[in-house]
């Protein structure tokens, strides 16, 4: 049995998404456990049966505009710190959240610890190509600043993530730079590239630009935490606006143009379809002793199904542990 | 009368393009003076008229994959270089290419010159947002490394740009970071914002997320070359990857959606064309002696007259020579 704590009161649709997810994902993977941690009376309202599952009550939660390390010391009893607290302590294999993303990144720091070896977790999402097949880019901000080394550790963790939970057999790492040669880039991504060449445990296929990310030029994308939060946002702002803006042209283009989108529907849902990626689940957390993964903010039912089951495929290739055995042979080798 | 110097050959459509648009400008504005550089028959070819137009024959020029320092070192008789030379002896008061973006920046740092006090002149462009108000962002990748100084120095001269320029008579300063409180950010962004904060001549309305550049959170947005590159280049992918799926939904969506597709045509165009920012001129790297300034590589006719109608805004409202003197002012200060 795969044991799963899940912070039943973080995000908007909380608890009424999380548990309608639960319900789903109960149903469909008979090999899950899920505890479900925050307002009893509330979860039950939402939650179809008991089977596998135990409610842990609690009062106490983490609000959005929590200042993150102060909720995490504060608020011992909030639904999330309860469970990262299960898995700390063995109760549970692995922890999932939609709430403050900051409080989710320090109860994983300070709460679930590092998996030995690895210096700073970064956070790792699967983001949407044209292509349908998506590419692993990290860390996504939960660093301001990051070394080569760090950069390094990413590839590998990407790389593992890869093969493992979306079972590509010799994943393409691409460092993010501004230009494709090898001369490109700053210091940090200079000393990077050469770290990078010289391992021959990951498939470095060298610089990749910004541009080319959603045309699916690499399967993991290694960045520093800082540029790699901009062009996440960046992506996610641009598709937005020209969506928004799609929208209101329709809109303003009177009954031709809306005859024209009605007609189009279809079309308009499977491209919306293909950029939405919350098939791949939530952002991971890597780097840590166990998945800890934190979905979207606005997740419905369908994110939260799908963050279970890539949980699930997480705890079932023992993607954690196999990166703990192969950071300790390095730690050794490094010796 | 504005004496503007153009590198007929450079680009993906020169030189018929850049005559088309240089043709068009002529016809548009008395005020202005063409010199061309390139290929006289060439040019004389596209060439409607010769009043106001000096051609200076050559037949070198610098490609597309030319290594951009070496290029500008060795070949001396570039149209390129003969148009920046021009410049800096006093011939032409602008220049002008939709060549070599590397070969640009480099006659631009060391044939025309930097103003006294910038330190680095950064590439800017106006990019595009939904209210179509757009917002000027640097630098966008002429530096791979920034100090706070420098990105200091940027919010200076995007906002005389911003005032001059594009009219706008406040123009709000925003700081490109990875959150918008003011204590969020790498060392870089902490100092940059004390900085900026202290500045009582631009107008700081503190951090911006990439995620809302396109939504017209501030006019001029601020960072360093490297997170600028890789924002400008998401923007641009996530852009014509939407683009891409969205036409290949419609035609894979069958006669139905080819017909819906027809009826908003229009729509599609209107969209399109508000996301197109060719209208507010090419790249200009600015913080040098004069406007230098790189037209897309892909320009057409269109985008070489806009970007000479940009060309002639900056030397009409002498935004260059206001900043020198801002400059002067401030390095006299500052001892």
């Amino acid at each position: 049995m795969k044991k799963i704590a899940i912070d039943a009161m973080g995000g908007d649709n909380a608890p009424q998404a999380i548990i309608e997810g639960v319900n789903r994902a109960l149903a469909s993977f008979k090999d899950i456990e899920i505890q479900l941690y925050g307002d009893q009376e509330k979860i039950k309202h939402y939650l179809e049966s008991e089977e596998r599952v135990t409610i842990i009550h609690t009062d106490e939660k983490i609000d959005s505009d929590d200042e993150p390390a102060k909720a995490i010391r504060r608020k011992k009893n909030a639904s999330m710190v309860l469970a990262a607290k299960a898995v700390k302590e063995g109760q549970a294999d692995a922890v999932l959240s939609a709430g403050n993303t900051g409080a989710l990144l320090a109860a994983g720091l300070f709460v679930v610890g590092r998996i030995k070896g690895v210096d700073r977790p970064g956070l790792m999402s699967t983001l949407p190509t044209t292509n349908q097949k998506g590419f692993d880019m990290l860390d996504l901000g939960a660093n301001a600043e990051n070394t080569a080394s760090h950069l390094h550790q990413y590839a590998i963790l990407g790389s593992f993530y890869a093969k493992n939970v979306r079972g590509i057999a010799k994943p393409r790492v691409g460092l993010l730079n501004n230009g494709t040669e090898e001369t490109k880039g700053d210091p940090l991504r200079k000393e990077t590239y050469a770290l990078l060449s010289q391992d021959p445990n990951i498939h470095f296929i060298g610089n990749v630009e910004a541009r080319d990310l959603m045309s699916g030029v690499a399967d993991v994308v290694v960045a520093d935490g800082f540029t790699g939060n901009a062009v996440l946002k960046s992506i996610e702002g641009t598709a937005l606006s020209i969506m928004k803006q799609l929208k209101s042209s329709i809109k303003g283009g009177g009954f031709k143009a809306k005859l024209g989108a009605l007609l189009l529907k279809e079309s308009l849902s499977d491209m919306k379809h293909s950029l939405d990626y919350s098939g791949a689940g939530g952002a991971v957390l890597f780097g840590l002793k166990a998945p800890v993964v934190k979905s979207h903010g606005s997740s419905d039912a369908n994110s939260i199904y799908y963050t279970i089951k890539q949980v699930r495929t997480m705890l079932e290739t023992n993607v954690v542990g196999q990166l703990s055995e192969a950071f300790s042979k390095e730690t050794i080798s490094n010796d």
